[in-house]
């Protein structure tokens, strides 16, 4: 926090300069703000500090409690903020950074997501947002034709309707997942005769009606934390979110499904939901999801799919395959911050049914009247800002041929770097790239070799030594700021074990073959670290037959 | 649309062009953003189109739903978005537009935005996020201070705390709301011996283990329609979300607090939470929070105060004392693009309980990892820009006394329209500002006289004629464009009925009383309107010894 706030006094005078004048180019705002619309990438290259700096250090910078009393002057709040906010934020835009979702953005998206805040439509209703729900009607219409692909009798009928929306934009794909699985309890236990609906009476009531003592949501082990907080929320209980086992290939196993169907039947607890994946957050993994549209339908409960990060592979006419039965699902959830290359904070659910929204369906005295058009009758959210602008831009400028090179290009590179970390003697490829996303560990051949032949118990112990040093690496490899990639733990079959490995996620179209060799080179420096060689030592030691692994 | 997408091609070579060349400063859409940076007031005023177009045909520049085939060129793009999105939006930052809570922004709020935009932080995990992780915690913080006023020993123990929040950053006010009352909702069916909480086991079973039929929400009538949604999405039935009736001030009744209360316990349904509001929406009337904290206690029940609105009222020294009592509040929901003058998609909640967060923590094994500091352990929301960093600038920029200024301002040009109200002959204040909103409605004198003298039945008839004077008004002024009030129903008490009314909201500081008349004056010339004219004809003749009313 700046400390000199001695002229920039609170005054009428000085509040009104606040609303109304500018900043000069030549001020420090002015001058991030020319530089950022010049050059971004150079921007941020110079300004983030590639080290890194102890969190604990950058706290002391935001450790005061209170508000400040005096104003002070934009320019020295702008040293502050550069010097110890954007210098230690993350260069989430380098081609080098392939562990997260968030990619380099087009450029565009910056002067428009500019437009989009001097605007501050409040797309909520009508009245503050006019040509922004028509707009943002039209990227859900959009959205639901990539899915569903309906015919053109369909889309004049729904899309501008004023009693019903074909989908809802969120804040991100949570919110998404949320308003499905809402959308879905409270269809499941609509108004019927004397029963009121869940809405009115609440799940309590509603399970009594129905004579059943529970309801549950069915997803595969890999399936979105976000559906935990769903079943939470929900008042499900995250006791009956059932985590499905995957098999080999990170997909949901269907026997262990219809297993856990029967389950559910003997305790008298109704399947409200099968979610299936299109492309698993930690492995891009793609459920079999013709085989969860038939078992849904057989069951007769709501089919989610959680496309979140999958979804845009519905641009590749190569790859869109993958998908194949996502057409059947009763809604599905894209995000807009991911593979749609939009700034933070864009997600989206579509439902097949165009009328499946109303069974969320609010309103207010004020705004949200029955019969208007206001978008805010069938969101989770209340006052939203118009970013639906820039899922349209992107649709608009890209195009369906361009996210289908985008896409298409991901899948290579993924292929290709799965193929650098086979070759590659020291590391061990964990999944293989479905989509674009991979995992892999470093595990030299020696011990690649002995963990083949060790026991069950040896193999533990080895493995879990290798756990440690795939956390070290990851966490060296942050440090120094060069390069990124990220860790999660995962149950793999081939060692029947759950492990920690790396996870890279490769959706940034400046990312190369050069710098993915960079990302495993600097992996095998970093490993030679005294540290990192004293746990490979011991889980030599413990190798059957090797004396000497490393 | 645009249509021409000839040259525009998907090539690898446009691809990377789109990721890494800027638009030319001489181009459409930098021209464009060049004008927002040297003025936005005036690029507002030059590109939104003042005059009403009908939203049908809006609506037909975004009626295509097939995401196009080609791209397009971003000055194509960005033609098409002057003409047809940006020219028919809101103007929500013009001193003219009073009815919505939308003000104009301090200008520094855009290049900050912008540098927002270009990081493209995601706060939900620290590995992409860094400092703005602790940039958040402390806004929390300072917002936790500015309600709760904790001492210095407490913050440095909790605002960077690995296992806690003192609050959640939010999309806006209503997940604040909701995530307010799951926390409360959680905590009141916490784990207790057998018990693993309602988390784990779900609402049915929880209100099975407390032996209790339900559980309930009360709120004054005047009570936003997110909670509704929450009673909703809860699981606990709108039917709990019980709406106590107000008194003559749109403040809650607390005798008919009390008595629903008791009518709660007849069937057996736990109070879950009292909601005070700090500044109701239509109204902007502040509840009794002391008494509200004293039943909340008596109850043993959790007490939020949705202070969306009202919250930076703390800011005043001389105003504060209207939310006396609101630091007993065990949750507190504040607007940051509100009150806080920060672009759409801003809300915040804090927690008394530095821990009470707890209740909806969650974890997952590739980030939220126990003990780590990401922010997504404690938010309904998963991926989340980084716009906390605009409240931090308004909190440095503006100060604590700066806002009382807006604050103090807002209050008094509230009372300097209602007195201009109450001296203009043709019009009846409804509701008198206790903030910065007011309601009022036409009613010439003549028939305000007569309402006095006039039968159940006759009063009934003229205000059903009022009502639609108001709606007309009200949609002829937004249709002309030069103003803006909203309107609302609302029960009055002085008439013992519900009317439409015309609804001020006075937080954008450019607003002038000199504006103020020029609102009423225009409607005075809307309602010499034949239509309206024909409707107070009528009215005038229901009333009682009244020939020619007007």
């Amino acid at each position: 926090m700046p400390k000199n706030r001695d002229a920039a006094r609170a005054s009428l005078e000085n509040l009104y300069r606040i609303f109304t004048v500018p900043e000069a180019p030549d001020s420090t705002l002015g001058a991030i703000d020319q530089a950022i619309s010049g050059d971004v990438a150079g921007f941020l290259q110079t300004h983030i500090v590639a080290i890194e700096r102890p969190l604990e250090e950058i706290e002391a910078d935001f450790s005061s409690f209170s508000i400040p009393e005096e104003p002070t002057y934009v320019s020295e709040y702008t040293e502050f903020v550069k010097e110890n906010l954007v210098a230690h934020s993350v260069h989430t835009a380098s081609p080098a950074f392939v562990g997260h979702m968030t990619s380099a953005l087009p450029y565009f998206m910056l002067p428009l997501a500019r437009l989009m805040t001097a605007l501050n439509q409040n797309v909520v209703k009508v009245e503050t947002s006019k040509a922004f729900t028509p707009m943002e009607r039209q990227v859900l219409a959009m959205l639901h034709h990539l899915v569903y692909g309906r015919d053109d009798g369909f889309y004049p009928q729904w899309i501008h309707n004023s009693q019903h929306a074909l989908g809802a934009f969120c804040s991100g794909g949570t919110i998404a997942n949320v308003t499905a699985l809402w959308v879905a309890r409270n269809r499941l236990f609509a108004p019927d005769g004397g029963f009121r609906g869940i809405a009115q009476e609440g799940l309590a009531r509603a399970l009594k009606y129905r004579g059943v003592d529970g309801i549950a949501v069915l997803v595969s082990e890999r399936g979105h934390y976000s559906l935990g907080k769903a079943a939470d929320l929900l008042g499900i209980g995250r006791d009956d979110l059932i985590k499905v086992k995957t098999d080999a290939n990170n997909r949901i196993d269907l026997k262990a499904l219809r297993e856990e169907c029967r389950r559910l039947q003997d305790r008298n607890t109704l399947p409200l939901a099968l979610v299936g994946i299109a492309g698993t957050t930690e492995t891009g993994n793609v459920d079999p999801l013709e085989e969860l549209a038939d078992l849904a339908q057989e069951l007769g409960c709501h089919f989610h799919v959680d496309a979140a990060w999958g979804g845009p592979t519905l641009f590749s006419d190569r790859h869109r395959h993958l998908l194949s039965g996502i057409e059947r699902a009763d809604s599905v959830t894209i995000d807009g911050h991911k593979q749609l290359y939009v700034p933070m904070g864009a997600g989206m659910v579509v439902f097949k049914d165009p009328t499946a929204l109303s069974a969320i369906e609010h309103h207010a005295n004020y705004i949200l009247r029955h019969g208007s058009k206001d978008l805010g009758s069938h969101t989770l959210e209340g006052s939203r800002p118009g970013k639906a602008m820039l899922v349209h831009a992107g649709f608009s400028i890209i195009g369906r041929k361009g996210y289908e090179l985008l896409i298409d290009m991901g899948i290579e590179r993924a292929r290709t770097f799965a193929d650098m970390i086979q070759r590659h003697p020291d590391f061990e490829l964990i999944s293989e790239p479905e989509l674009n996303i991979l995992t892999y560990r470093y595990c030299p051949p020696a011990i690649q070799q002995a963990l083949t032949e060790a026991t069950a118990q040896q193999r533990a112990a080895i493995n879990g030594l290798l756990d440690q040093v795939c956390q070290l690496l990851q966490k060296y490899q942050r440090e120094a700021g060069k390069t990124f990639v990220s860790r999660t733990r995962l149950h793999v079959a081939r060692h029947d074990m759950e492990l920690t490995v790396l996870r890279v996620v490769l959706a940034n179209p400046l990312t190369t073959d050069e710098i993915l060799e960079a990302v495993l080179a600097e992996q095998c420096e970093i490993v030679r670290l005294p540290e990192i060689q004293a746990l490979l030592r011991q889980a030599g030691e413990l190798c059957p037959g090797l004396a000497k692994a490393v």
